[in-house]
């Protein structure tokens, strides 16, 4: 099982695939990023990291907000779409019909078709060579109905969430366990 | 489609399923992370976040090294157990008889399962509250013959890699689409 030394790349995988939303409810973009993680669970703060020179880096650098928005895999040919145009060349909620809505805590708008949004504010902004990485706190949570149960508790298995790895989209498979399912004891017979 | 408010938390997903390794050959250790993702292409960079009180915090902090190795679906029980235990009741590698491979740039081992790791080297610490972040340079990648093509390509998608989405962890199913299928001439008919 010895491996082969390739020099460093960003080569993690699986990753989100999601959906910005930025700007305000009249001049707004939306672009897809594959870098972007929470890194810290109280407060809630996550980050993406943005080259520069996209068109939505200074919608975000000036009003430090944005919204990330998960999508379902149905939504992935448009969520793709995002990612290789710019908002330079296109209007791209009008150009993809995608809905937009008013969000809670900030004043860009979040994507109606997306069961589940982040709305974030930016705390700080490091760069670090080919992408700048924004980090923000998580100020509210917007989820559809349809992803919550009758006790209020998210149902995010139902959200039909998707992944990016290596260039490719994946739609999420087979359950193949949940925290904590190794020191848990068996209730229904083994596994 | 309107949504319910709920105050802001951390509910990314999915998100990579990732076994972190550290210390020294002697005297190292295995944690289970969540809050990873790449941070910069190029040079490339990735964080991790980690709980200041965790056994593994200290052990990064003090040799500035960690690697990222990649599990696959079949790895998922032992890849919860290291999340769950700790480093201060077990060695973890012996416990879980994964195998210490020697790393090419770090003096951590590398995790020999793992179809593909990659070397970190830390670069910054940012205190965020409950967890800190650590920006690490990827230094080297290793790669399993198994998932490189004859043409020194990487196939990831022979990784049989999984996510992790609120509280499940998922096999990668059905590929949706790859990174510009949106906008690409159709060359075998439609989609």
């Amino acid at each position: 099982m010895a491996k082969t030394r390739w020099k460093g790349g960003a080569l993690l995988s699986p990753v989100p695939a999601v959906l910005i939303s930025c700007g305000s409810m009249e001049k707004s973009n939306l672009i897809t990023v594959a870098w972007t993680g929470i890194v810290c669970t109280q407060p809630p703060k996550l980050y993406i990291s943005v080259r520069p020179e996209r068109y939505s880096y200074k919608l975000i650098e000036e009003s430090k907000e944005f919204c990330v928005n998960l999508p379902t895999a149905e939504m992935a040919r448009v969520v793709d779409w995002c990612g290789v145009r710019s908002g330079k060349d296109f209007d791209k909620f009008e150009y993809t019909k995608l809905t937009k809505a008013e969000s809670f805590s900030v004043s860009c708008p979040s994507v109606a078709e997306c069961p589940l949004t982040l709305e974030c504010k930016v705390e700080q902004i490091i760069k670090l060579g080919s992408h700048d990485m924004f980090i923000a706190d998580i100020v509210s949570v917007g989820a559809e109905e349809s992803i919550i149960d009758e006790k209020g508790r998210l149902m995010l298995e139902k959200a039909n969430l998707f992944a990016y790895a290596h260039g490719d989209y994946f739609a999420l498979g087979k359950k193949i366990g949940d925290f904590g399912f190794s020191v848990r004891k068996k209730k229904r017979g083994k596994r």
